[in-house]
């Protein structure tokens, strides 16, 4: 691996002026803050930088091997999924917020004969449930985001990038599909079989820190 | 950095037999696959393994240094925290709710005079919304998460602690404070200045991939 422009300039700025501040990074380099999290991030974990708390950033020398973090995209989402919560279209919303919360999740993902035909956040179901609707009466079907407009996964797709998605489209949760064949025409079907959310992606941070 | 018996043990099985699935080396260990997770995680990433989609794992025999891995838990919070959005006690639930779309958020902090006093999540709203209560005269100081009920951070903590914090307390979303000493007498209280969420360790682990 090696270091983008950005990175060895900030290398040089902490050398010539140890301990410098993110704060005084930034203002030398003309960029925010959080311009600034993943180079420092990735110095830092590298061992090139030391951060120390309420001090600033001193210069360690270190560059251990960060092909272990190339290594990130290796990780599939079929081995780190959780189980999706579903319900039929036809489930009233009211029902539908009571199986949220008995199932704990944030998203509930609506099937009809098994097959993938919407998601509701539970976002949608506050937005809904202070609007003056009648929610013992309105089905799920009504108010749920609708294929094609959901972004979706493969077990074999990478954690990593799944997890790009989710930051992409702001959402919290991604289901997990499967394509079958319905037999009547040539539609291509999406089965749903897991799901991931960013509760996924943080125990998998967490794992990976814990083996040290 | 040392593998766990168990880790030489899914080398040893994989050697033996490859490709091997998840799901046959967890019958062969005797343990769920959710088990195996962070296992197989490492050992990919060290490229120990490599995970091939619907085949399983093959046996790379490559040892990258895992110190990397370690320095997780050098990225200080302060350093990627996100602002965090407050509204007063005295606030109709209602109102905070409205306050909570217009600023997209999952969870809002409450303060009085700058002091944090509580939080409440999408998910206490949706409760409360459904429950019959006129939400537009319940000040949100009757149904927040009141301290000490609350767990937080300080901006030195290392993002990785706090992960685990939010893993282990099944929450979204912690808040970053400091230490203020009250003038009038010697209780110390807090105020609060950021906060991490699922979205920021999302977004972190999205950084680390990004750079190779």
């Amino acid at each position: 691996m090696k270091f983008t422009k950005r990175q060895e300039e900030i290398v040089k700025i902490v050398k010539a002026g140890q301990p410098v501040t993110s704060e005084a990074l930034a203002e030398k380099l003309g960029v925010t803050r959080a311009a600034l999290r993943a180079d420092l991030a990735i110095l830092t974990m590298t061992g090139t930088l030391d951060a120390r708390p309420k001090v600033g950033y001193v210069y360690l020398g270190k560059k251990l091997d960060s092909d272990i973090l190339a290594n990130l995209s290796k990780i599939r989402v079929g081995e780190i999924m959780s189980k999706p919560v579903t319900v039929n279209d036809a489930t009233t919303v009211y029902d539908a917020i009571v199986y949220l919360f008995l199932n704990d999740v944030g998203t509930l993902f609506v099937e009809n004969d098994g097959i993938l035909v919407g998601a509701v956040s539970r976002k949608d179901f506050l937005k809904i449930a202070i609007g003056g609707t009648d929610i013992h009466k309105v089905p799920i079907g009504v108010i749920m985001t609708r294929m094609p407009n959901i972004v979706y996964g493969f077990p074999e797709d990478s954690a990593y990038t799944l997890a790009k998605k989710i930051i992409e489209h702001e959402i919290d949760s991604i289901p997990i599909v499967e394509k079958v064949n319905d037999s009547d025409d040539e539609k291509v079907n999406l089965k749903i079989v897991g799901k991931i959310s960013k509760t996924n992606i943080t125990k998998l941070f967490v794992k990976l820190g814990e083996n040290n």
